[in-house]
């Protein structure tokens, strides 16, 4: 990764905000791809243009996008790009969706951003920095127990059965009373996440696409990302995914999450 | 109602906002409520300063307030506020809460106003008349059948069993391959429906506070509101919500509940 890197990666972000600002709330008519998610003109338009900008400007890097796939497999240097992380939210008219994109060096997110186009935020993170909101320092913040954590998921359907008890686990440890974990949100909670507003995020089920980003991000503000097993993220994870603000409660929420953190994919 | 309400209601609704912006991601303490719900500073100012006005201004109209109760509760008119309805997502800097500003005028509310200080978005429907977004007419969308609606509830945690049971009867008609309903949002759920970027909101367990100013802005859009039974919704409701864009299918939308559509509380 070189300096210049950050530049280009930041103005990737800034030609599929582009795209996407206009297409927001607007006219358009949501396909239906094989798996039913909606895949809308922003999200293929955004993946288009940032392609075509690598290509011409990195072309010895690889790709690994979303909608079109993979470019240069064989690349020590791989661009992971999601043109809109949070689809649902987006169709909705919810401005809390986001732009990813992660350059990976040999299978590791080396430099991640998190871009919501119609809010004007960016977060940028690289390894051995500081996260930065829009070029401003971030830091999250520190947690003392699993009891009181504020924690998010996207959507309880997202999990199987036992992630479901896992899920479930954490959230009785930190809500005892009565039950207020935070739902939707995609890659924004993790944003927020390293803006020190929420301790804890977790999800499954991910793709390479959806988490690469979120690591640089997330551990330069101060955060730490693992999956369920406790192990970093790399190209080869199988898609659980828990990010905490504070590192030292890895264990803790490991421990709350019980028997579902042995899960099976 | 007056066509000095609406200005009066648009006043406090500015009101509320200038106490809310300024603490929006700010450093403040959280405190907690016998519930367990989150209490902000931005939740009790905000409250507190309209209220000052309409006993100012509005000396015998009733008020009733999420944090601070009742006041004139025999009059015929009264003033439901919801400060911060969305405390979570205020909580977490996600900004889409909103402040919830209903008349009532025996018994039924015939003004509402979602407000999102933060976007700067004010959904505005009194009776008879075309909702609108910051002063722009929207109306809802029309929806052809269950399969395929997008719908949206804040949290599954906030139905009993049986409701659960109703709400992912629906969402298996609405999506039968992969669920996708969107979690979280609370008002401003139904101010997107409104807009027509949503077609259906369930929700149970919601207050006076909690509904009221949605009707006029989902009806005043084409859309209708009811309890789960599909009765109109007044200060004796059950707290049963479903808001639908598409007044002809509130009927397919019982029948896809099945058996959980006659819950009790």
């Amino acid at each position: 990764m070189t300096p210049a890197d950050l530049d280009f990666a930041n103005r990737l972000a800034d030609a599929a905000g582009s795209v996407i600002r206009p297409l927001f709330r607007g006219d358009w008519e949501a396909e239906t791809k094989e798996d039913s998610s909606a895949v809308t003109e922003a999200d293929r338009g955004a993946e288009a243009v940032m392609r075509k900008m690598i290509e011409e400007e990195r072309p010895d890097d690889g790709i690994i996008g979303e909608e079109y796939g993979r470019t240069n497999e064989g690349a020590g240097r791989q661009w992971v790009l999601d043109p809109i992380d949070g689809t649902q939210s987006f169709v909705a008219g919810r401005a809390i969706f986001g732009t990813l994109i992660a350059l990976m060096q040999d299978g590791w997110p080396v430099l991640g951003i998190i871009d919501q186009p119609i809010q004007r935020e960016r977060w940028a993170g690289r390894v051995g920095e500081v996260t930065t909101l829009n070029g401003k320092a971030v830091k999250t913040r520190p947690c003392r127990a699993v009891e009181g954590m504020s924690m998010a998921t996207t959507s309880p359907h997202c999990f199987s059965a036992q992630e479901a008890d896992a899920w479930l686990n954490v959230v009785t440890n930190a809500y005892p009373k009565m039950p207020f974990p935070i739902y939707g949100g995609d890659c924004y909670n993790y944003a927020l996440l390293a803006s020190g507003q929420i301790d804890l995020v977790m999800e499954s089920g991910l793709k390479l696409h959806d988490y690469a980003a979120l690591v640089p991000v997330v551990e330069g503000a101060g955060g730490i990302m693992s999956d369920w097993q406790g192990n970093p993220l790399d190209a080869e994870s199988d898609g659980s995914v828990i990010a905490l603000g504070d590192p030292a409660r890895l264990e803790d929420v490991m421990a709350a999450m019980g028997g579902g953190a042995q899960h099976n994919h």
